[in-house]
């Protein structure tokens, strides 16, 4: 097994495995490059030979211990009826708004609708070396929600919590509609070789303690128990969740992914079942390489000793020196946890 | 001493005081219709009659405890020499960049340029009965320093960070500039009738507990320090902070306002020396009446019996429907503080 399913499942490690958020991504120069050549974004993300190039590059420069898949988390809606653009930010052209528009919704059985990533994995695994771990991954039944009936990035997100209050078993349909066909793409990746699965909530923290157990974590429990009797460890990414840290606890999962507003050490102490992964502030990598330095060491003595993953605590933004994302990744690469 | 006033010093009153930020807003028809007599959103601000008939207009309409003047966090940066627009979001033509720009950042002596507020406050205060508080309020300053280095509203928040990292000198020069001008700006505003005093520390949920007490709670105590002599409570509004809510009861202020993310009966009970204000999610409002009356029943039994003021967590969005702002209200005017 390797250092990055060890750290997973809580196994002995000689350091902390080590991924970025975003990791193929536009501070890459590389990167920008097979962007350009694709034209969209889209067009990039359904071009296997193309998405297998970008999820490959960070690995060859930094040496990191997992690829993750190159697409975006609206992909694998499309199958399901929705009209999706990007122009850069996501735009739906049918928002979900009552529950006639979430019956539309229909899971294709088999899952069908996204070869592209089928054949985008099978490229990303025959490249990489067995030691590095392959990433899929899906965005969260109450995040994917959320861009169905806002229609857009929100800042306010008073369309869909307007919808979850005035239409509740509308928009229990429509959680559980997301969860079960997010667990059925997610299956899918297994079986093309994702080797660890990641559900990103990216818009969690916008629920307070309230409404985070019903609409958000619920859902994300739905999908992630029908993936339980996989071999593949899934972690939870639960982005600006600090609050909920108390209830995270019983997501089914192997490892909670937390930002940089959780104090990483509260968090092993409160999952103690878990694994943990995070969460250097990624503005961090903004400041000179000594400091990068500094603060990563300072998030790796916060860390627990065995079940951490080092990992910002958000995606790497597209205005950080290469230098400086190398910085961080160096300064885990060589940590050595001591031997007792 | 006034319900709202008295609520602030954590006196006995019979029911909490209630207001809601934003409350002069776009939800309301009669403002609209002053904002589009005025044209632009900073001929409004600096039109005194205007300004003070939307200020006046909520409390009118629903029997609020509290006046906010009307204004904007960046509007007393212009005095500063920030060149400032609206489009509609916030746009600043000479964003700071180095020590050079900070250095250019000057405080009028005594503070001028905002000579407008003064008769709004003036306006609004003879308007309103002696039950009524008037709020006067700025941003704090690791908020207005992140207007002022990213240049408009961020979503990443990497150019200020990366900025007070490689540049620390200067952006702690650029921190106490902004305590001290708020500081004379806000004792302007008591002089002219501000009773309260709101700072809101709108970007604090931006750092982590590493970043925050140098770069927002330490320039906020600097500012609220200098304001120790006046008689009028002071309100850190501290947005986003609900993991730092163990450091936030060393702020030097009356009370402290949480959003809907912090728990209101673990906040009353991690700053027992403060008051504390909040914090119903706004997206609530955007449910049924009887919906927002339940959810704000269990907000009010959450709360803490003394040093308790009303709020929503967060401004109240241009689509809330008028009548589930009264409800909200209304259900905590109807509510009544047991006697022991």
């Amino acid at each position: 097994m390797n250092r990055f399913l060890s750290a997973c499942f809580k196994k002995p490690v000689d350091r902390p495995p080590v991924w970025v958020m975003r990791q193929a991504g536009r501070y890459l120069p590389e990167y920008r490059q097979v962007r350009e050549k694709a034209g969209d974004f889209l067009t990039l993300c359904r071009t296997p030979e193309l998405a297998a190039e970008v999820s490959l590059q960070p690995v060859r420069r930094f040496g990191l211990d997992a690829a993750i898949v190159f697409s975006d988390i609206l992909t694998p809606l499309v199958p399901l009826g929705v009209e999706l653009e990007f122009s850069p930010a996501p735009h739906i052209a049918n928002p979900i708004r009552d529950a006639a528009d979430v019956s539309r919704l229909t899971i294709p059985e088999p899952w069908s609708g996204t070869e592209f990533l089928d054949e985008t994995l099978e490229r990303v695994r025959s490249e990489l070396e067995s030691e590095t771990a392959l990433i899929g991954f899906c965005g969260a039944p109450w995040t994917l929600a959320s861009y169905l009936v806002e229609g857009t990035t929100s800042r306010s997100f008073t369309k869909i919590k307007g919808f979850a209050l005035s239409q509740p078993d509308a928009f229990e349909d429509l959680l559980d509609r997301l969860a079960d066909a997010m667990a059925a793409y997610l299956r899918r990746q297994v079986e093309h070789g994702a080797q660890v699965l990641q559900i990103f909530d990216s818009w969690l923290g916008t629920l307070g303690a309230e409404d985070a157990p019903r609409w958000a974590l619920a859902p994300a429990t739905r999908l992630l128990e029908q993936l339980a009797d996989l071999v593949v460890p899934r972690i939870y990414f639960a982005n600006g969740g600090s609050h909920l840290i108390d209830m995270l606890g019983d997501v089914p999962c192997e490892v909670i992914g937390v930002d940089w507003r959780t104090r990483l050490d509260e968090a092993a102490a409160r999952l103690p079942d878990h694994a943990v992964q995070g969460n250097l502030d990624p503005g961090i990598l903004m400041g000179p390489p000594e400091i990068i330095e500094r603060r990563t060491q300072a998030m790796l003595a916060k860390a627990p000793r065995s079940g951490y993953i080092a990992n910002l605590g958000h995606g790497i933004t597209p205005d950080v020196p290469v230098d400086h994302m190398a910085a961080f990744v160096r300064t885990v690469q060589e940590f050595r946890y001591d031997r007792d």
